[in-house]
């Protein structure tokens, strides 16, 4: 058994040798992994039934969350199957490291480039879903990030299984053993989350409240995903039929999912218009609807089930529903929407409904989220959608990956500077006075390094 | 008096009310501060005779080093101008934010935009120089974010005539007036770290210390200069002339800088050959050599000063020496060099001296620091070097912003979805089943947003 700290040393070192390997010998890392999952798929889906049966007991007993079963399931309909697509699927993706983003001649034979490269090793903590450690892991090879991974203690029978097919695979490629590593226990969490000297990036993958808990303890930066509080706002030039479509679609396509929508602000002026036709809507889609005084008693007359439409209360903007639930408010003008969604949002998807070009350059410029939309569902806001992929999650953060993060968000850079001078390339030389040399500073337009 | 709370609310609110403010109004506050600086000249200058006068006695009872008396002093050389032009230069740069970065069709007339925008509040925490309060409120205006600054309590009397200076500039222009604010106290620090739903990102400029002091103690995310530890590794066939020019610029042009090189690697094959030179060209320019055994072996026979010449112990390959003093060892590999610069350097700057190509491109991947270099001295790494046009500093960190940052290093960027079909675009209307709609994920060139 090795201490938080050999095994982080070992990520480390995996890592740094890893460098000199070809990045194709991560494709072939990724194919292996596949062949071995698939070549122990029975004993794998066996151990999960094990762990199934122990959480139905924990259910039962009151200790468990009822919902954590569907999650833990790996035999549940397609669930196999897309995991193991998932890493051919990763395995296909463009190379996101090797790429020159900036190619800048310093001087004649100096040059330097930009150019992306692997974070280093992630750890990478998680709940339930034991198929979340091959993804994972898949986008960890993919992009030449080493990783350590800590799955829930309620699927440890499987992700035990699905980690040796993962180390199987690597041994059969040239990448070290100790690329990707999977610990058990919150302990080791705790003592990896101060070894910032072996570890670059913690990425939870769970509730809100572990996210936190992560970013309180640790001085390694966090990509974390929180929580998705989307709106929709009808504004004064909606047109109607884009605004029925797009409110019905951003709350009712998927409702447990972070970019849905759980707030709908409308302009005062569409009370008695637009709004009366968008409440129906809703309704006849099963949407219970928390209105404020105003839409409350525009909707009065229409005798809407009262099941389905009830008072606000103050806590309604700022909760992520989940369920077929929306809260509803009237405001003034764009000025209040844009205020409103700043204060209440969660920062990740915000979306408008307007004919005017002004009002949406307004929204798109003014609501501070990662995705500001024009005439668009909030259930756009996703990695595959965006054409990325994949998804690595989707962070509310700003810094470094804003909004679906897709494998670019796992690679950071370095500064290559190559010098061809005949004498070496010295700083001493450089000046304003006379017989210094000047920096040309010219723009390289073949962004490819040189080695 | 305002709270903490208070002045990270008031920056949030200037932030979002900001956003839709032009961003030419950003050049024209620069210009007004500038303005502002220069009719307060006298005043800020006769502040700063006070901060010294004070700061002298501290030096003499012993409560403060002398090294601060020089950075403190506003009145010392080309300092104030210096201070004047840097503004004029930030506000020419081109704007960082507005930039799209990718733009991909993902249906008819649905187009998504990623285009770069300010982070939001900046947390700046600085020691000693007063200057810093002006560089950094340029750098935070110019691209479009709001700051809270901090600055040493020695530097009191002149930064806050400063920052009389930079509010009196500001109400020049449309941007609101807490655009930009001062604190004076460590316990507003305290508190304002904890304030996390107000402010996005945390920039020391200072010690190590106080570096880590600031990680461990918030959840926003530090952009932290840390130590500079770089090294030169002659390889087995580096030119000479290349190898004692480089290894004397990057040891001797600045000796105080971050980017000036600490250790020295030489290929065991270049003991008695190329390194009594460069040793000799080390000596001559009044550098103290800490030698292993091999090395200081190798030229004993020279009978160099035994003042300049000494073993090294194991902390000197660990040690930022910031003056004339290099931490010389043999290695008997390019493998070993590697290793030995990821276990010990402070992943700034690490250069190679070589003509073998395998040798550079070995180098470049396998050492794991902000830059690499090849045949070029260290001290290159730089953001005014770099074509940046400005530095905001140093980051020895992967994320986010990795080695001299410029501009971009305080932007972050923004998913604009932009539907223009006749009834709103809904994701239920996506899919693999018939009569489904497919992404059609095709790249837009013009990278320009429609708004």
């Amino acid at each position: 058994m090795s201490t938080a700290e050999e095994i982080a040393k070992a990520a480390k070192t995996a890592f740094e040798e890893s460098q000199l390997v070809p990045a194709e010998e991560r494709v072939t890392a990724l194919r292996h992994i596949r062949a071995a999952l698939e070549a122990n798929k029975a004993t794998i889906l066996a151990a999960n039934v094990v762990d199934v049966h122990a959480a139905k007991f924990e259910v039962a007993a009151g200790r468990m969350e009822e919902s954590l079963l569907s999650r833990l399931d790996l035999n549940k309909g397609d669930k196999w199957e897309s995991m193991l697509q998932g890493i051919t699927d990763v395995a296909e993706l463009p190379d996101p490291t090797g790429i020159v983003s900036y190619a800048k001649e310093l001087d004649d034979g100096l040059e330097l480039y930009r150019v992306s490269c692997p974070i280093g090793v992630l750890l990478v903590i998680f709940e339930a879903r034991p198929e979340v450690v091959v993804n994972i892991a898949a986008l960890a090879i993919k992009s030449g990030n080493a990783a350590i991974l800590k799955g829930g203690k309620e699927s440890n029978e499987t992700t035990q299984l699905l980690a040796q097919a993962i180390a199987a695979g690597l041994s059969k490629s040239s990448l070290p053993s100790t690329y990707v590593q999977t610990i058990q226990t919150r302990a080791e969490v705790s003592s990896l989350l101060s070894l910032d000297q072996y570890i670059d990036l913690v990425i939870p993958r769970g509730s809100n409240s572990l996210v936190r808990n992560i970013q309180n303890n640790t001085r390694i930066p966090v990509m974390g995903h929180a929580d998705g509080l989307c709106s929709v706002y009808l504004d004064e030039s909606a047109d109607p039929e884009k605004a029925v479509r797009i409110v019905v679609d951003s709350k009712t396509d998927y409702p447990s999912a972070c970019n849905s929508t759980e707030t709908l602000l409308i302009h005062e002026s569409l009370l008695s218009s637009l709004w009366p036709t968008v409440a129906q809507a809703l309704i006849s889609a099963k949407v219970r609807l928390l209105c404020d005084p105003p839409t409350l008693s525009a909707i009065e007359s229409l005798s809407l089930p009262s099941s389905l439409v009830s008072p606000s209360t103050l806590d309604a903007y700022t909760t992520e529903h989940l369920t077929l639930t929306l809260a509803v408010a009237a405001v003034p003008s764009l000025a209040h929407a844009i205020r409103h969604i700043n204060a209440h949002s969660s920062h990740h998807t915000d979306s408008i409904v307007t004919e005017s070009r002004a009002a949406a350059a307004a929204f798109v410029r003014g609501v501070d989220s990662a995705g500001t939309f024009v005439n668009a569902s909030t259930r756009f806001a996703d990695g595959f959608r965006y054409g990325f992929g994949t998804e690595v999650g989707i962070s509310t953060g700003r810094i470094h990956a804003r909004g679906p993060v897709g494998l670019e968000g796992l690679v950071s850079y370095k500064y290559v500077l190559s010098g061809t001078g005949k004498a070496g390339h010295v700083v001493g030389e450089f000046g304003v006075g006379e017989g210094k040399r000047r920096f040309t500073h010219r723009l390289i337009e073949e962004k490819r390094l040189p080695f």
